[in-house]
């Protein structure tokens, strides 16, 4: 099996981490999104979508999507286990997961993209709704950290794939520098626990 | 256990057809989008990010989010299999669930609340940006299509959440008379097949 992943990505790091956990050790290729490697049609074949990762699979077929390739390695690798176990905790992970996602992290990259035109030479640049997605990313923070008063991790106790998708987009929009309360006291704490990890230190 | 949710939301939606799927019946309540209801303090107890649909368990605590709902429901009655056996079916799905998520669902809700403003009293609108959300969700048809000329559903020859996802999508963006590719010849097919699931018949 192979990887095509990108450095410097929230989605690629996120598998990065997510193997990491696992101690899986995968062969990987580094596409040039900023050259636009990954729309041309060779790639496109891999993912008609576009997007890093994507996972080569021995039999010659693709998955992509970040969360669909941990699944996989979910299932060959159940230990430690990442999606929860029982149907209760595994929810849980899904749900926080999803608002990592979904309130946090795919509004702030589109804050990032729109802010900075950094595909603008592939996509329409809106500078007005970069800072509205911004602020609404902004707005998700407090929520997140209000619920980490009380809990080690998004999904409880333990450690999930949910911490992989927050954490890497909190260091992702941090790098980037876009302006975000950070400061937050639970989510200072949070983001120091994540980083003891080894798998967070690439 | 009870559902809040809301008729006529593409995500609501997705949820009821997954029961039905399921032959799961559920006490619902329905919440008053259009009047707050959903973002009031009370609501946001249950879900602090003030969104539908919301699972109350019986234990007094809540689910959100849409797909754990639905993964919640898998654990309890496997059967029918609507997230798939074994590690790679499984991790098409998700893929596919993602993808009809990501770059369709997503987008094309976007460009409704942009273009018609639904939400203006609680959000900031961006006509332009509902243009491009709408160009993108445009964009991404063609490719379902395309997959969908050699498969029967979207993660191959069974019916499973990804379907759910994406029909309840393209339901939905129709009902509110979106500008997309509908005709597309093999997702034309593809809808007729959704459509004759009872599933789908509410």
């Amino acid at each position: 099996m192979k990887l095509y992943t990108a450095k410097g990505t929230p989605n690629g790091r996120r598998v990065e981490i997510f193997l990491a956990e696992k101690h899986v050790d995968l062969p990987s290729v580094q596409v040039d999104l900023r050259g636009g490697e990954n729309i041309t049609p060779e790639f496109r074949r891999m993912n008609p979508m576009g997007r890093i990762p994507v996972l080569e699979m021995e039999d010659g077929s693709f998955i992509s999507e970040s969360v669909a390739i941990c699944r996989y390695f979910e299932s060959l690798h159940p230990e430690p286990c990442l999606f929860g176990r029982g149907a209760e905790q595994q929810a849980i992970i899904e749900m926080w997961g999803r608002r990592a996602e979904l309130n946090f992290l795919l509004n702030a990259a589109t804050a990032f993209r729109n802010l900075t035109g950094f595909f603008k030479d592939r996509e329409t640049i809106n500078k007005d709704w970069g800072q509205t997605s911004l602020e609404v990313a902004q707005n998700a923070l407090p929520i997140f950290d209000a619920h980490l008063a009380s809990a080690m991790y998004l999904a409880g106790d333990e450690f999930s794939i949910a911490d992989i998708t927050f954490g890497a987009g909190l260091d992702f929009t941090q790098a980037v520098k876009l302006d975000l309360p950070f400061d937050l006291v639970n989510l200072v704490s949070y983001r120091a626990r994540l980083a003891e990890r080894p798998s967070f230190q690439n």
